[in-house]
Parts: C-alpha cells; sequence; structure tokens
C-alpha cells in the first residue's frame, strides 16, 4: 500500500517497538535515516533496534558509535531507503514478508513493504528530516549529523544533478543549528587514505572508451585491492570518474567481488536513463545513477553491460 | 577608507560610467562579480567596461559571450574579489592610484582603494547579490549564473569549510529562480578532459610526503602540460589533491609557469593558516587556501616553502 507522510507518522506513532534495516553495503543516506530515525525514535520514547547485512564501515563510526540499540520482541520493522527487497542483501529472506513499513526516495521502488512512503527527493534523509519536523521532534547534534550525512553523500556534498532548492534549505537550517558539516565533509570528501589513492592510479590505467568516446569504463579487479593495500569501499570515489570525462555520456565501473562475481556501477549525462541501462541487466537505480551485477565471465558482463548501453545511446541518436 | 555597504550602494547610484576589474588569472568568482556588476549596472541604466590582465579561459565563455561593453571615458573604476593590487597583475601599475572602489571578501585585502567594502563571507559573489538585493535590481538569469559560478567555485561546490547558511540560502533562491546550475556544475567540476586526466596521472607520480606525511607537495612542470597536451589552467583540480590524502595538515601544489618562475597553491586543515605559510613568501589569500610565486630555482622555493610551513606545523604542536 501507498500511504502519505501523515499516515507514515501515524504508523510510528501507534506503534512502540522497531526495527530499522538499512540496505545491503550501506552508504551515508541508508545509515543516515536509519540513525536519525533510531534517535527520533528514541526522543519518542520508543525502543528501537538495527539490522543490516553488510558491516557499517568505520568511516561512519560517529553514527554507530552514538547508538545503543533496545531489545525489542515483536517489532515494526522499518526498511529505510531500500528501493528494492533484495537489496536488503542476505537478510531479504528472512523479512520478506516482514516490511511493515518502508520510506524511500527511490522512484524505481518496488513498493515491497505493507505500507510505502516514497517520495522524488534527493536523499532519503530529506524525508526522515521532514518527518521529524512534522512529529515536533527537536533535532540534537546526533541527528542533525545523520541527516547532513545521507544528504551530503547522495548529493556528492551538493554537485549532483539531483540537488533541489528545499536540498539547500535543510543544509542551512542544519548549519544554522550547529551540524558538523566541516568534519563530515572532510571525512566523506576531502579524505583519500594512501591506500585509495594508489588504487586510484591503478584503476585509472584499465580506463577504456566504447561508443566513439560517449562511454568510458574502468575495471576494479581483488587483485589491485591487494596491491594497493586498499579494500572494496575504497573504491566508491573511482565509481564518479569515467563519467567526468569530456565527451562521455555513459561511465560505468565494473568490480569485481570476493565471490568472483562483478558489480557494476553506471553514471550517465542527462539524457540517458542509468535505471534503464541496469534495469535490462537485473538491477535498478535513480536515472542519473544506477548499478548492478552478474556472475558470468568478466568479458560476458562486459559485453552484456556494452549491449545495454548502446540501446540507450542508440536511442538519443534517433 | 572603509566603507559599508550602503555607502557602496551610494557609490555606485551617484556614478554613471564604470569600469569593473578582476584579478589575474581570473577564476569563476572574480569573474562571476565583473559580469553580474555589469549586468546590473547596465539594469541600472549605467555604461559599463570589463578589464582584466588575463584572457578568460572558455570555460567560462557563458559569461564573456553575454557580454558586450560599452565605451567608457572617464569611469569609476571598481575592482572586484582582488585582495591585493598586485594581483591586478600588469594593469596593476596603470590603475594603482585609480581603484575608486573595492569590493572583496578576502580579509588578508590591503585596502588599496580609495573605496574598500570588505566582507568575510565564502564568495566576493555572494556580496553582489546582496548589493543586488538592496539596490532592488530584479536578477536576470545572466546574473544568476554569474553568481552561482562564484559561490559554487569558490566553495569547491558547497564543500569548503567557508560553506555558510548564507551561502546555501542564496544558492536555494538561486536554484528557485531557475539557475542553470546543472550546466555549471558540469562545467566546472565534473568535466575532466582527457588531457587533464593524463596530467593528473602524470603529476601524481612526483608526490612527495614531508614532517612524518603532515605535509604532501606535487610538482607540475611544462614538461608535464606537453607530454599531456594539457594547460596550465587544467591543472587547477590537482591543486586540491594534496591536501585531501589521509592526516596531511597542508598540502602545496608547484607549478612551474612558461617564463621559468614557480607558483605556489597551498590548502590547509582547520588550525593551520595558509594565508599565514604564504605570506612568509610574499603571497597571500584565506585561511584555508592560499598562493604564492618565486624566482629562485625550483630547489630553492621549495626549500622556502618547506621552512615557511614548518614554522606553522611547529606552531600547532606547541
Amino acid at each position: 500500500m501507498v500511504i502519505d507522510k501523515n499516515e507514515c507518522v501515524k504508523l510510528i506513532r501507534e506503534n512502540g517497538e522497531f526495527l530499522v534495516l538499512s540496505h545491503e553495503h550501506p552508504d551515508g543516506d541508508t545509515l543516515g535515516c536509519a540513525f536519525a530515525l533510531c534517535e527520533i525514535l528514541k526522543i519518542l520514547g520508543k525502543k528501537r533496534a538495527f539490522l543490516c547485512s553488510d558491516e557499517v564501515t568505520a568511516d561512519f563510526s560517529y553514527m554507530t558509535e552514538g547508538f545503543s540499540a533496545d531489545e525489542v520482541k515483536n517489532p515494526f520493522v522499518i526498511a529505510v531507503d531500500v528501493a528494492d527487497l533484495k537489496l536488503l542483501g542476505n537478510i531479504a529472506e528472512e523479512y520478506k514478508d516482514k516490511i511493515d513499513l518502508c520510506i524511500d526516495h527511490h522512484m524505481s521502488n518496488t513498493f515491497y513493504a505493507k505500507n510505502n512512503f516514497v517520495e522524488d527527493r534527493a536523499a532519503a534523509c530529506e524525508i526522515i528530516y521532514e518527518l521529524a519536523v512534522l512529529m515536533g521532534v527537536e533535532l540534537n547534534q546526533y541527528i542533525r549529523n545523520c541527516i547532513y550525512t545521507g544528504i551530503s553523500t547522495d548529493t556528492g556534498c551538493f554537485r549532483y544533478q539531483n540537488v533541489t532548492p528545499s536540498v539547500f534549505r535543510v543544509a542551512a537550517e542544519l548549519m544554522e543549528q550547529g551540524v558538523d558539516s566541516k568534519k563530515i565533509n572532510k571525512l566523506m570528501f576531502e579524505t583519500k587514505s594512501k591506500s585509495s589513492l594508489r588504487l586510484e592510479m591503478i584503476a585509472r590505467e584499465t580506463l577504456e572508451y566504447h561508443f566513439d568516446g560517449k562511454c568510458a569504463i574502468i575495471t576494479v579487479t581483488q587483485d589491485m585491492y591487494k596491491k594497493s593495500g586498499s579494500n572494496e569501499h575504497e573504491c566508491y570515489p573511482i565509481t564518479a570518474l569515467p563519467r567526468q570525462i569530456e565527451g562521455v555520456l555513459v561511465g560505468a565501473v565494473i568490480k569485481e567481488k570476493k565471490d568472483g562475481s562483478f558489480g557494476i556501477s553506471v553514471r550517465t549525462e542527462d539524457g540517458i536513463d542509468a535505471a534503464e541501462i541496469c534495469a535490462r541487466l537485473g538491477g535498478g537505480g535513480h536515472k542519473g545513477a544506477a548499478g548492478s551485477s552478474f556472475r558470468e565471465t568478466y568479458e560476458e558482463g562486459k559485453q552484456k553491460l556494452l549491449d545495454s548501453i548502446k540501446i540507450s545511446l542508440d536511442g538519443i541518436s534517433k
């Protein structure tokens, strides 16, 4: 069922115990939502716990360290920033019929929850911010930091095409109230570990162009992580790189995972739908940024990706 | 003389012919100020011309193409975003006693003009925006784009420590009114030419650490521009790189100029004053970002830079 913000608030008000779920390989927005929501629930006098299929990386420790879970027995389950059930990772099977509410900003949301509150926003954290305001919850610094993390990371620090006046206004409010934006920006956008610098150098060597330079692909292998002393999480900044190259309309990064399968990140220019490119490969996401994965060989998977990109590029040249 | 915004408005109102000056190697903020101000003056029915020691690079053509100068005989001269007379470059000598008004946001401003309106803002364009509002000038799309260019480029697209709630609010206003932020962001922050990518790869190889990794330096030579097919303007993104490395408090880029002299860009973490480091070398700027130049050999100049950095690093360890 699709619900509006008032029904969403009602569901939160009438329940007492909550379990908040983030998506696999959790990023700043899903974690910002989850921990901000948990803190809001605490302020409202409710019990809440948090669950995610993957470990939260150390750069988000300012969120995890400020959180201690309550014991919950029969919780009302809320998934935040989770567009599709399968993005819950290895807890998807267990929770598939148990998601009471989904709060999300992906227009590709599959409405898998009993109640779905989905709005087209730059970040799901923007929605959490509005719900807090609507419920009359006074933000504390922890909530401000969580929400700022979500809106800044999902907008590339106010750089991506998804930024709206509302995003700027929420940021202005949070900053006026003293949010630790300097610390968070430094951590999220301005810090490159020496190992991630090395990874970037090595990975850039794989840069290849297709379709008259309209498409650029970078490949990151497990071997590169080993050589550079980096980890998969440090691959993230590389994701943006191919599409930034002059003349490139579709940028993709193919990432080898530990189990030998591959992840694909696709970023596109205005007018080409990244979600569409990835949907043909069984994935999804936003118009400008989407993802998918494959278990075939690298060459086979890349060919399928190129085929899908070609369909979208052919579409615009008509 | 130091003046306030009302006196600044008065000076603009009571004059009829203007010459607006930008600083040498003009960036988004000085150009955004100059062309926004010229358009505001035009709307006010005044004549205006523009002058800069260096050519405006092609990426700012959306500003220059929308501008055609009037003939001015005995103009009231306004310098925008120019902290020091010598930053006017090769027109400094000619105009040294002729600057009627300086509008600037650098706290290192030397008050060289007859009237100086200096406020501590993230971008000088923020001041131009306020003056326009104060004068009741309705912004058109050209002015919006100029002002957005200044505030976005001087804040690293809302990422640097100088961002304030006011910056976000101006951005929200401009976006609400339809500023071409997507186009400008793409041009300013999201486009890397193939040659600049190559330059970055080559320049990164020169990365060296000093003072237990607290300082990182990258060097860019004329030879590298040749090898990569890039130009000096494409060096700009590299400037931010050294300071972004984990543990680095002072990042510097030493750039060889065509005449054999060198430019220095210094970026620092909170608590270390980049302007101070550069002031010891005859330069200046902001707390977090400053610059200087030298005519000695590379080794001599670098040693002086390192000596100055050491003084600042020693200062914090006390």
